[in-house]
């Protein structure tokens, strides 16, 4: 899994029907230190992600394994929203209210 | 999935029986701010996308999962014509009629 | 899908039995101008491909897909001849008699 | 599969119900001299693996042929410890008690 | 798949139930010309390989249809060693007894 941060959302009307009803996530990967880098992927939402949210997103095979996703011609899910990590017992990210726009 | 813009489209008459009676489209693919980057793929189509059309595009297995592809030798698939996406709450590309050159 | 050119071909008399029969071939990746890039990838051939042709190859799972290669340990297969590809109306590629060395 | 060493961990407490209970690693991944490259993931423990060990780690649907893994959003596993590796007939890692901090 | 050279051995006692009795390569990616580049794997030995040998390696779940590899976290397995390949006609690597260490 790789790391990123929701950065915005995408509409597509015109679609195949296995994507009816889902929500396409921007998302902007990070590095370790928690900074943003050029990669980026565009991810079903599994989990209630809304921008600003740092998540786990899958790639490949892996990203159809969740309910919304499962036989969908899907290649990347956002399948976890992360609160914390740390390197060398350091906390290299903690998740804040600020992070989350659509938090409530 | 990544954002790809279609910019072509290719013919081969030889070819496996999987792949009959296909599109085959040349994508290339955008960064979040809609530019064209180097990076490209030939995509089969399973929306009805034509050239100009802004798109979504999935690899891998992932590809094989909608009605056109199915069980074909494809790692690649076009399976939604964007309409616009957003980044911080700002529009970055919407869809206008003269994107699509096969617009009718 | 990728855009490649036939180089050459490769012989390996020790290999998985599921490989025994098949044809080896070395494959240039192509741009979408129709260079040559650095990229390269080794091939299962599926279609009666030869040296000089311009073919499309799929990747991963999806090379598993033709007669050739089911259940192979094969991750890359081509499976297409490609007679031509345009961009924005414009021919950028057509296969002329030259192109293919074993071409009868 | 990939060399790399578990550096720190990372916390998600809200996450797609295939992933409750599973343990989240940072791998920096490392070249064949042993060094730290820019290269990362994060993957799930399959095998115990703690912060400072140098591991093995699989992705794509390789990642989910663990007990831990089957069926998961995951698209990349920790499913060996390196005890050591040599080229050339020279050793180039060699586990020390030292490199793993949850050794016990 | 991609050309490789056998560079080395790793080892690793503690790691999934799947890996046990497996032979790990330390495989370092080969370009068309033979030569050496920065890119390498850890694969899986499914056809006897051994340190200098020239391989053909696959990757992700190619990797898995060999006996060896067969529903086992493995994503790269050595399935091939290479006797010769050319290009254009002239022959670019050709397998000497030197080339293999552990040949007998």
């Amino acid at each position: 899994m790789l790391l990123g941060r929701v950065v915005g959302t995408l509409v597509a009307s015109r679609k195949d029907e296995g994507l009816v009803g889902q929500t396409f996530l921007l998302v902007r990967q990070l590095d370790l230190a928690g900074g943003e880098t050029s990669g980026h992927v565009v991810a079903i939402d599994s989990v209630g992600a809304g921008e600003g949210d740092v998540v786990l997103w899958a790639a490949g095979s892996s990203a159809r394994q969740t309910e919304a996703t499962r036989d969908r011609p899907c290649d990347a899910v956002v399948m976890a929203i992360v609160d914390s990590w740390e390197i060398g017992g350091e906390v290299r990210y903690r998740k804040t209210p600020a992070d989350s726009e659509w938090a409530s």
